[in-house]
């Protein structure tokens, strides 16, 4: 009812079509039954976020907002990770304009998400680490896999989550559960995420993690669109006008912290041992 | 102990009387042991809110306040309906004046009634949407009797609850939960209703509800009064004082959302249903 | 590991060491294994909160601060009493300069303790009403011993908590809960509470209750302390910043509310309960 427009048709398992092809970091599948966009991370080996699928994001989620699909089903091509959060390259020796477009990036792509106006929700089909997560709980639901973890583990890293990062976080747990998790950097497994509300239902398979983000995302068929927009603009707006409100500082806040000496080392040697570990 | 003053005594029950006999479309009953004031909606056939009930329910909430009242409950004299919500004859093709009465007194409404300095609670005997859960979600305790439903379901009809709709109910559930609640135009039955916690308790009869409301506020029987007062204002003066510092803001927002062409056509389809509806 | 200073050394059952002496009505030892700073207050009979006792706890949690502990366990010396809450004979036909100066260091024990960097966890060996549970909810952390009560009964006492009180009892239990709980002035049994989530864990003696905090405050030990310090900050900023804003003000309204005739005479009352009590 929503989809007005005619997109590049594809034959991808007959029910849905590929939105865009010059995205090359992102796909967009828009099934033609239910009108809902999937939006996948593909970027091997672990969906790191660095600039360039950034901008795949934010262009891919722009795109699905535009075309008024019915809603926005988030999820990772790749077998075990959803996303292994920020790519650690872009902040280890940094490229002075690089690292400024790429933080800038991740708050473009972090007010489209969390403040989009379709219905999101995200099949979380492996580990979601960092900035995993702060996607996943950008999200309004969450199916997630067994046997895989996430959480905001900042901390454990050194680092600390920016005040945007707890804010999804806030809106899906209470402040005593998301104070203490953010303390502890705690990576909760996916039973421990269900039974504290991080995650919203468990599937057994990426097919039945999507056809439940499909569900969900099928409870709002008889609502307005416009008006449940707007619902959801009146819960979230308070938390995206504070980054508005702030960009810039945030931005030098995670400059000054990233160039701090301290961090740099600890970047440095986790680097060596994820460089030791892949020649094993 | 804190009530002094003299009123209109009526032998109704032998243990009550009714304060007020002036208003038409509510009536206040304040039990001679308890001093607590039942206040209860009569507007056949479904307590519709519309302008009048709306003065008379700001009138009674006024007189229960000065005249110190131990406490105020909710209730409705209709055996299945608690509030059908706004009257949607007061927004559709709307005559200028009165529409801005209309909105202005309900805003007058909620800040007596949510910032009431007495204890309140809801003896909700029958279904209660929208505006009729604004009601209930306002008071500091919920009893609410089976096999009804209860909910913001603005999104169903295509309108928005504003920002102080959200209050009320976020000051009963949790961001998460209210947040999805509200997208969905989500309708809760009794049992869903207490689970979430969105009410505190279930009775089998109004009187069993009225009682149990009784019992609620009789917990503050050894509070001092002004020391509870100011305690329970603390926790609601920033929703308050938002909608105060909005209120023309907020008006001139229902107004033109109201007036849209969308807006007036989807209330005339439902007016219209709704006469078939009691034709049968 | 991050103890680097070297403190005055008291064989005090060989693993731990008294970090002050000067201090009379608290006592901080750290354990050598753990580097935990366990703070105990030592005013009999009841560890009210007076003048004195607040100067000490203020003196020994920036003590902790400054040497870097690992972390900071608040308890009592007294066998049922964690603390009675706010000496009232500091209230009552107070001197004018040093109430002023008994709030203001109230005040400061709570910037202090709530915004404290290092893991902070409550041993609760006793009862803690009033004071006495504005300083466990301070922490991050809460053990308690079975069979005592702990609550913010200001409402109970005619008297209101301000809005610093209240932000330490929001920060661990939803706004539900903590409003109905402030209105009433409830008291909560061990059990109670941990039910509620006013405490995490129970324990059968103080010496369990000390290892349970220092297990939680263990769960930091392979966390970046100033990433964790940080993370802290910007759930608790807010909180912390109100406060700074508004120590005038907030200092006023209690002066102002003290010497109400009412309040005096209540206060009277209460203490001449408690002599004759003492006499039997």
């Amino acid at each position: 009812m929503l989809r007005t427009k005619v997109f590049n048709q594809l034959a991808r398992n007959g029910a849905s079509r590929l939105m865009s092809t010059a995205t090359k970091l992102t796909t967009v599948e828009v099934n033609d039954k239910t009108g809902i966009a999937t939006l996948t991370m593909c970027r091997p080996p672990v969906n790191g976020l660095n600039l360039e699928l950034l901008k795949d994001l934010k262009t891919s989620i722009d795109e699905i907002e535009s075309n008024k699909s019915r809603g926005l089903i988030l999820t990772s091509s790749n077998a075990t990770i959803f996303s292994a959060g920020l790519d650690i390259l872009e902040m280890y020796k940094p490229e002075k304009e690089r690292i400024r477009a790429f933080w800038t990036q991740l708050q473009e792509v972090w007010l489209a998400l969390y403040g989009s106006s379709v219905p999101t929700a995200a099949a979380i089909n492996g580990h979601s680490p960092a900035g995993g997560c702060l996607l996943a709980t950008s999200c309004e639901y969450r199916v997630m896999l067994p046997k895989f973890t996430i959480g905001l583990n900042e901390t454990q890293l050194g680092i600390v989550a920016p005040k945007w990062f707890m804010a999804s976080f806030l809106s899906v747990l209470p402040q005593r559960q998301a104070e203490r998790a953010l303390n502890q950097g705690r990576m909760f497994t996916t039973e421990e995420a269900l039974q504290i509300g991080l995650i919203d239902e468990t599937a057994n398979s990426k097919e039945e993690a999507v056809e439940k983000c499909a569900a969900f995302i099928g409870t709002f068929a008889k609502v307005n669109p416009l008006a449940r927009a707007l619902t959801k603009q009146q819960f979230r707006s308070a938390d995206l006008q504070q980054l508005e409100n702030e960009r810039q500082d945030d931005l030098e806040k995670f400059l000054f912290f990233v160039n701090q000496p301290a961090v740099q080392k600890g970047l440095g040697i986790y680097l060596e041992g994820l460089k030791k570990k892949s020649k094993k």
